[in-house]
């Protein structure tokens, strides 16, 4: 996710933009960029790297000027470069863009404004928004850029800048956000509240659809028809550590509650009509997945568990037999390779050091390499003969959830690409399991308005020092995240067991209360786990279940029930994930630790 | 391992070695028969099952008698059965033998005996005894058995009664348990002393290579070589409890014991001249094992632990690729079996319920299954189209030790034996693991001698409530089975990681003074596992380090160093876990616990 900053005013704007950005940085990015009109008209300043590298160019060429839009980008098309760096222009260096979010069908656009003549300089999405704008710009540019976002199919907050009427910027917002700042005889675009936070609290909070027009003087709203609306002035009384959170208590919870657009962005432009799933950015061809004989998926500690995970997606999805490895420990222990043996790397940073050797390890073996990870430049991406981006956006707690989740969406998508190559699944099928991985983003949001049961749970457990996860199937893969979590920020040490081995041993460590968590969303195994159940509680355990909506029966077993949708059996763990997420949360809460920066660990881990 | 009773004096024999077979009855068995010589000569009773369906049969037809030698068995060779029970005799009747041990060379014995026109009647190795001392008698019968004995190789400890000499028992001992007792006017064998010792407290205790010619008023000892010998008189004041456990506080103590013999029975008769495995009881050929292209492991809890070395073992040796599933997730995971997939079920028991369906699933499936269990003539043993016995005996302690160790030494020479048909290794690489793993049984009666350093960490630990194990590569699976071994019977909430795996999460529950059991015993890996035990260090981690002797550089590093003597890399666990093993048992005795009998678990898991 990257950051968008506007400026319109009596000020400095290279100032204002430049000290927005860094009220961003927090977010990660891996390139800056700002665009002013000056007197000598419209200028750019980009720079991979650091918001400083800007600065110092901007020390040695400073912008002076009275309008600017400024962007810290996170990679999702094209590699952080200088080129790729936003602001986009168009040939003429008329119409300068910022751009947030994903455009679908950029490839269609590109190709038609390439025949009309258009040259692009970069590998991104978004310069086709600077170009179209200029292709369509008959004077009116607020009238051109809904014209043009007409046009566009995606993921949008965009903030334009032109040479042709310097003395507005126009911002318009689909599907990511965008907020408009109003101050005194000057006016502010941010795609946060911190980035503007500093110069005013009186804030509009865009809709999707809608887009504003601002001067100096003044800020017009309007819907993407072009009619004009009225909206109320928002207060903004958060401090800025607050806001930074986007008005939640740490960066765990909000990116607890951005999973429903990282499942969207993960999974848009990636499937066809609701039919097919098509992975433009993977070179793997049908012909060269059926060849494929084996499948080793290597990760360390939360993507170890996705992978888990993806194992079963992708055995079930395939018959195509699926290993999974700790990266840790493929690397030592000579892994029987053959030549059809893909290789899956994963991991959220693309930086992980333990994942980063075994890959290297499993290329020099003579495997064919390909990486998830959630970083587009990192060097798992980068050394990867293929790469399938999460775009799940920054992830700043040390504790996974959204980088996790949006695994588990890659990993879906690539069974399903699989299948499809392999014919082991018909149309019908596929289509239906694509309709409820779509459908999964509207269930998260509607899980997460109610998370009031599994907080109640938190606050029982929270006094424990012992806890167990239990679960067959996909929940045992689930458990173990679900374990691990709770352990990163809470310290409470649970461990994770299939639900069939607890009573091969550690069924000794069941006290009177001790708690364990039974998952049991996987209908088929449900009568299993319930004995399993049975055999806690008759030690004494108190036990709380996560079971589907509608499977009641297991109040009788269990002393708590949480409750998931339905969806695909395959698909639930992309759901239940979110309870158990938040038990880890309000169990750490509750134990008033440090839920963000949990001690002993670090975000990305780059030593052995 | 069977029990054996013998009696000789005025009073009623049958009575006599009834009792002495249920004082044996806690060692496990699965059949038992009594010889008694009578007025009408020679007679044998014999029932598979219980002890109490020998009983039934002597109520219906007693035998009267001062002279008789009885057995309970415990199958190795040739399934429970009536005719499989001992006593064995010749085809005349005239001579009685019992048997505990194995006798290598009973084939070749067996056939050239049938070539002498002696018929067979039994599958197991012993009856080769009897008939070679009919074929041999000459008027003397201690001098006979010495004779017979000589041309015997293997582990034996026979109790023999004949017709011709009805005022004698004869009992030699070689590698196989074997005490005299001494009462008035009569005398006693055992297996073990509880047998005897409601009788007499008055004891000669065998050697290899000793043996007994007893009448009612006295007993002679002599060596294979007809000398007689002087021996001390042995007084037993130990109570029937610590009798059973043969003098050690518990039969988990007195089983970790059992290890060297254990490995030396799994190993008997299976390697040939040092030079070669061979397997006769598998009937997977060379041809077959070449066809190979992928195995499934099996099994739950420690033989779960035990799989995932046989992973690496079979691996290296012979570069198939191994998959390791716990039962009760296998079932339901719908693995890819191929037609050249083999599956391994791995259960001491051979009644796991877990490991049973999941055998049935797999057979159903199609693939051909494999057993390496402990107890001829259980469920999977029967099922399994191959059979690989463990020879570690019954095994009481619900915690396992001996079964364990000794599925390793099943998967080394089942590893060796895929190796030499596939020529992965040469025969000199062979050669040179096989001398190896023939020396283990004399490491570790070494290493058993000294448990002191052991002892003092585990009164260090006990008084924690959580605990890490970590290691790298096989010392990782170790680490699993330590992990265990502790929870089961210590309650100590241990927790096993890979030791590159720890920063990924689970560091955050290192605390100042947390004990961390860093297994650093695979030399390639000892730099890496190091740098783990550090970072646990700068977190305030209590460091107890197992490495090879000789390797001292973790001194540095370490709180504590524990040695394990230098064999292959491949073969180190199964030294290497006995002191894991007496970590356990030490502070489960330091917390006051019932050893044997851990609270909430069974030895036999036989629900799901």
């Amino acid at each position: 996710m990257c950051g968008i900053v506007g400026y319109i005013g009596a000020r400095d704007s290279q100032h204002i933009l430049l000290e927005g950005l860094k009220k961003l940085e927090y977010r990660g990015y891996d390139s800056a960029g700002v665009a002013i009109h000056t007197n000598a008209g419209l200028r750019l300043r980009k720079a991979k790297g650091r918001i400083s590298e800007l600065e110092n160019r901007l020390k040695m060429q400073p912008l002076a000027g009275f309008a600017g839009i400024a962007h810290t980008r996170w990679a999702t098309h094209g590699k952080p470069s200088d080129a790729n760096s936003h602001p986009h222009t168009d040939n003429d260096m008329k119409i300068s863009v910022v751009h947030n979010g994903i455009i679908e069908n950029h490839l269609q656009l590109k190709e038609d404004l390439e025949q009309h003549g258009y040259r692009f300089v970069s590998e991104t999405d978004t310069e086709v928004i600077s170009h179209l704008i200029a292709h369509h710009y008959e004077g009116d540019l607020a009238a051109t850029v809904r014209h043009a976002v007409g046009k566009i199919r995606g993921a949008y907050a965009i903030a334009v800048l032109s040479e042709h009427e310097p003395d507005k910027l126009v911002a318009v917002r689909w599907a990511s956000p965008l907020i408009i700042g109003v101050g005194d005889g000057e006016n502010f675009i941010g795609s946060d509240i911190p980035a503007i936070l500093e110069h005013t609290r009186d804030v509009y909070i865009l809709n999707d659809g809608e887009m504003a027009v601002l001067t100096c003087d003044g800020v017009e709203l309007m819907t993407l028809e072009g009619n004009f609306i009225a909206k109320q002035l928002l207060r903004i009384d958060w401090d800025l550590m607050r806001a930074e959170k986007n008005g939640f208590d740490t960066f765990m919870l909000k990116e607890i509650h951005e999973q429903p657009r990282a499942y969207q962005d993960t999974m848009r432009g990636r499937i066809n009509a609701g039919q097919e799933i098509v992975l433009p950015d993977i070179a793997l061809t049908s012909a060269e997945v059926r060849q494929l004989k084996h499948i080793h998926l290597i990760a360390c500690g939360t993507a170890y568990h996705a992978a888990l995970i993806g194992k079963t997606v992708i055995e079930r999805l395939t018959r195509i037999p699926v290993e999974v490895d700790l990266a840790s420990e493929y690397r030592y222990r000579m892994p029987v390779i053959g030549e059809n043996t893909l290789v899956i790397a994963v991991s959220q940073s693309g930086e992980t050091a333990d994942t980063l050797a075994a890959m290297r390890q499993a290329k020099y073996w003579g495997a064919r390499v390909m990486a998830i990870t959630n970083v587009i430049g990192s060097s798992v991406a980068r050394e990867a003969d293929d790469v399938l981006f999460t775009l799940a956006g920054p992830e700043i707690a040390v504790a996974s959830t959204k980088a996790y989740s949006s695994q588990l969406i890659a990993f879906y998508l690539l069974g399903l690409y699989m299948a499809q190559s392999l014919k082991t699944l018909d149309d019908t099928a596929i289509a239906g399991l694509i309709a409820m991985l779509e459908k999964l983003p509207l269930q998260l949001v509607s899980m997460l308005r109610n998370m009031n049961p599994i907080r109640q749970v938190a606050e029982r457990i929270a006094e424990n020092d012992h806890l167990f996860f239990i679960g067959r199937g996909l929940d045992c893969s689930l458990a173990m995240e679900a374990s691990l979590k709770l352990k990163e920020i809470s310290y409470i040490h649970s461990e994770a067991y299939a639900a069939g081995e607890l009573k091969h041993g550690s069924l000794a460590l069941i006290e009177e209360n001790t708690p364990v968590i039974a998952l049991a969303t996987q209908e088929e195994l449900l009568e299993k786990t319930a004995s399993n159940i049975k055999e806690v509680k008759a030690r004494g355990a108190y036990v709380i279940a996560l079971a589907l909506e509608g499977c009641t029966g297991l109040e009788k077993v269990a002393d708590q029930v949480i409750y998931v949708p339905r969806t695909h059996p395959l698909l639930t763990p992309a759901l239940a994930v979110v309870p158990l997420q938040m038990l880890a949360y309000y169990a750490a809460s509750f134990r008033g630790n440090d839920v963000d920066k949990p001690r002993n660990l670090a975000k990305s881990v780059t030593v052995e």
